[in-house]
């Protein structure tokens, strides 16, 4: 074990920040780190927008419901971006683009926006900096989409709010490995209820700091009480994804 | 500048690997730090999938046509899986799980996948091992669902390939921060032929281990040649993505 991979174990997310902010040199390390991040047939299909202006962030605070993210210390929002692949490529002649907003092309700069992420996560943690993911941007991508001038061929995927921690929160149990790991093909686990009993135990154990005065539900309780999750800006990912060109 | 940094800094894939083993601790931590990664609304919406299967492992080779897959010491397959949580709500008496089939849940999965594929990198690379990421796993999709046995609800993401380096390739200079990087909104480039001209040409002087004779072509024109790129594999992304119940 070394002291990297005992980061990576201690991970939390961090929601409430000191208001300390973070130097531009740390910045300027943060966005290089996520540069040099593996990316799919080196076509870097994305792009980080920095959020300085607190105007900016509190619109995004609004849109994620999470108040937090106004006070972090700086707000990334990672995008899909195939635009300027699309852009480059029409300079040079390429008579047609549309590959740009296939489903393919779209799933490689989703995943080049997320390995980047987290990168970018382990930086700032090394450095002592606290992060927290903010899916919540897609509460209404729409919003975003305009609130960012996100043009054709990009899509908002997961903002990051980083600051110098002012909580300590608990280490959240993960459910066992052998339920998540599987070995040459997926495995189905025959009876959840046996096999997650102590595991929802130990969640129900988990105090979280957003509402400090009372436990959580069982993972297998909060599971299915998200079945009954689907707020409509959610469920019109597809539209907007189509909106900005993709899937078509 | 810390030790974490430096690591990150110096990323490259390595593609060739020495014939030496793992040791089933080392990837025990290995998994046990991608099952530590942030995971949105703590659903943990992902499976990872180890091959030892050496004919499993020369089948997914095959698939990828990369023959380095086959000789990495480890082979991850990192799926999105949202079938798991909608077996335990069955369970826990949910009428409806068809949310899990929505492109909310399908990108929440995804991104679950992608933010622990690069922690488990990260942790590899701390200990001295190369990873290489395998998109090319999607280049037959249909293919690795019935390889891996993937039931409805979930999707294969990305392959990471481990091992101890054979080989020490060139640093792949990134793009000019200025173009990856943008302040509040998203900033269109005019000029890309004059943007990218330093660029492109350090592109040029970079060897790519995999043809070692030759140097590869500037970054304009590798993105201009790819918008030719369109194999019936990955063009068929979107139905395989509905016969596995997503974007219903």
């Amino acid at each position: 074990m070394n002291q990297t991979i005992e980061t990576l174990l201690n991970h939390r997310s961090i929601r409430k920040f000191k208001e300390k902010a973070i130097s531009s040199e740390i910045i300027h390390t943060l966005v290089d780190v996520a540069q040099h991040t593996a990316t799919s047939n080196f076509m870097q299909s994305y792009s980080i927008i920095g959020i300085t202006d607190q105007q900016v962030k509190a619109q995004i605070a609004k849109i994620g419901n999470q108040p937090y993210i106004a006070e972090s210390a700086h707000l990334f929002i990672f995008v899909v971006d195939q635009h300027r692949n699309a852009q480059i490529a029409k300079e040079n002649g390429a008579e047609d683009v549309l590959v740009s907003g296939s489903m393919d092309r779209f799933m490689i700069g989703y995943s080049d926006a997320l390995l980047a992420t987290q990168n970018m996560i382990v930086a700032a943690e090394s450095l002592g900096l606290g992060t927290v993911c903010l899916g919540s941007i897609l509460n209404d991508a729409k919003e975003m989409i305009q609130l960012l001038k996100l043009p054709q061929y990009t899509f908002p995927v997961l903002g990051l709010a980083i600051g110098y921690p002012d909580q300590e929160p608990q280490l959240k149990p993960r459910l066992p490995m052998n339920i998540v790991y599987h070995e040459n093909a997926y495995q189905e686990i025959g009876n959840f209820s046996e096999e997650l009993a102590a595991y929802n135990a130990e969640v129900e154990t988990y105090y979280d700091l957003r509402d400090a005065n009372k436990r959580i539900d069982s993972f297998s309780k909060q599971i299915t009480a998200s079945m009954d999750r689907k707020p409509a800006g959610r469920m019109a990912l597809l539209d907007y994804l189509k909106e900005q060109g993709f899937l078509q």
